[in-house]
């Protein structure tokens, strides 16, 4: 294992850390995952574990069948297939998170879209589709490679993408990128929420998204900002 | 005593500040009790005593018609009732919370029943009974054989029922189970409720809730991860 | 100074921690007094200070015309005119809260009565009255004898009373039941709101109110377990 | 460096803490900046940096052009232009802060004008105006000088203005009034959206919230409690 390998894996553990600190992966359930920065054909991603729970020796290795290269005789996360089905298709994709922040599922389960209202959503302006193309006999769970295909070709080229009644998942061009896309989805969704419920509010335009994102989010100095805020916090509270 | 009660008694502890950092029994009232291992015809339940508070030697064990075996001149919950009239009818039923989770009430005073909106309330896919026929000479509270019957057959082999401007009761096969049971409905009624504000969502159906509860909620592997996170959460918090 | 106004005045730091982590006195503004047990026709009150930040020798002593009878250079809440007024027509109040809680406001300033809709609310089964009398000239705060006289005489003999735009005062036959009518009303008042965002829900009825505020909140045995679980938050926290 | 401007700058980094710490600056962006009060032509602002991290050494000063006169190879905010363009038309202005509270968001994007509703709200009693005149190549932020004069002119002698989709600027006549307008206006925000979802509000007049401003927020005593209020909450979860 080279070094790129073992700073993602130290990397992957803070933003499980992370994530659950910003209520993203608020419970004992969801997961993130990032490409191996030294073999595009697997990624990195705990074992079956509370993300709150994850360790450095709890990240394993998988291929784009959604195989653990690892040995083990540890469990898996059943959803694994929404990873290596996503990392197959989209080379551009270099992590991905599944989430139920409870902001997000108003517009999982409603006929209203989630559409960038400030400036936190800039990076979901080219829209957000809903999966709602379940396999009943499998449980609301995405675990078997057919679903895992069904959900990977509805997300398509967007950034994000909901699961009706169940959650979310939510890609970057990198894992820094995918943590902070994780956290503005949340922090919109809110906004958007809180606003539709006194009436109909003016949601930035297409172009106000589309230049938002790039000149703002996709600014390193932005990325910096942000991710050494998170790791900030963490510090404070002791958790790193 | 044997090991097994030993052992029961010492996770209802964990079970109770569990609930209580999970905002479940976020207040000083409301009770969790398990039925005794050793002993079915007995039940462990804390003495009058906020949740937050409870230790080991504050539970004491209790016979069906809710009398205390435990020689104490400590005060008994007067709600034991819910939870004798229970265990007398529910031979399955091996544990039993009863709280006030806040976003559990409209439900209780709304002619809008809760349904399961997402997978975490999968749980309830049969259904939530409202009990609704106080005596009110006892003040909204459950606290006689008699009202305590009538509960116990509103709530017939259902998991939940609520108590008009009251709580709710949950059960469960095992005391983790009801716990996560017990977290479980409270998050799934905030989402109900936070779609309801903005219209009229697509509930899980019957079927999709019947085999997500059997695949997913029934699984060790999940029941695991839960459990541990809940119990790592406050060994963090150094509440263990 | 006698053993029981001092056990009074360390009582009265303890309420003001409770009731600021309770989020009922939650920012700078806001006070609760005691009638001195060793001489009905004075009262304990903190200085002019953040309820947070009250210790034993910031209560000073008030006559039940607002004066102030301790030797000090500090400064006092401009709004005492607000306990001593109560006092003088209300002997059977023995404490006094005014605070700000954000959950109280919608029910100072629209056309929607607060009425107990679950257990916690029955305290206030006869009703709050809504003060909108203001001496436009003294900016929203009670700071003069006639403007204190008008307030006093709205609340008559309920147990709580609204102040347009502005937040509510609770009375109580002790300062512990003072400190559980203040932090009960708050947690009604948010189950009231959020049942009445969906709908018109089934208050309790004037009956159960009654029977509930005098079978349950009215015996010592709750009350004791109220005020010993919010000593132990404070305890646990590390804040007395 | 006079001694003023030290101590300007060791209270704009309690500022930077407390607003992080009442949910203000409660993400990575924002800011907060004070008028050098040595030199009325410069204001002292943070480098680019999440205000929770914000320490001496990141305070830089500023001329009236956003120029940075400390010599320093560390990046400036891009939005300092909204801090030099007000101070340059205010001279009343000593201080400013440009953040994001999500209790803001809705009166920004919604026909609805944010009014004060209750004593908290009175500072804002002659009106905040929105802003949403976007230099779209800028993608939603202010970063250049005409956008910087155009937002600065939208403003006017008030004293806070809505940024459409993005978030607020609240001023002050000293560092301190700053903050307590920058909180008070979220904590009545919060109180008026939350009065809409059930109905039309009864607001304060123009002739209560300008008495309410003078009497009660305008007064040293109020101020003072207030301050030290949030410095006593950071030194408690020791963070000063």
């Amino acid at each position: 294992m080279g070094e790129q390998k073992k700073k993602a894996k130290h990397e992957l553990v803070q933003a499980n850390n992370i994530l659950y600190h910003e209520k993203v992966l608020f419970e004992a359930f969801g997961h993130i995952s990032v490409r191996n920065p030294e073999n595009s054909n697997e990624f990195l991603l705990s074992r079956s574990l509370a993300p709150m729970c994850v360790s450095y020796e709890d990240i394993f290795t998988y291929d784009l069948e959604g195989n653990c290269l690892t040995e083990t005789d540890k469990q898996s996360y059943a959803e694994r297939v929404i990873h290596s089905e996503i990392y197959k298709r989209n080379p551009n994709v270099h992590s991905i998170c599944h989430n139920h922040a409870q902001a997000l599922m108003p517009f999982t389960v409603l006929d209203i879209p989630y559409k960038p209202l400030s400036h936190y959503g800039a990076i979901f302006y080219a829209g957000v589709p809903v999966y709602d193309n379940y396999d009943v006999s499998d449980g609301m769970l995405i675990r078997n490679k057919d679903e895992g295909e069904r959900v990977a070709r509805c997300l398509g080229d967007k950034k994000g993408m909901f699961l009706r009644g169940h959650g979310v998942i939510v890609t970057g061009e990198s894992l820094r990128r995918c943590v902070m896309n994780s956290i503005f989805m949340v922090i919109d969704a809110e906004n958007q929420y809180n606003a539709l419920q006194l009436g109909t509010p003016k949601y930035l335009s297409y172009e106000e998204g589309r230049t938002c994102d790039e000149k703002t989010w996709g600014m390193a100095l932005s990325q910096e900002r942000a991710w050494n805020f998170w790791c900030s916090k963490l510090e404070r509270n002791g958790k790193v």
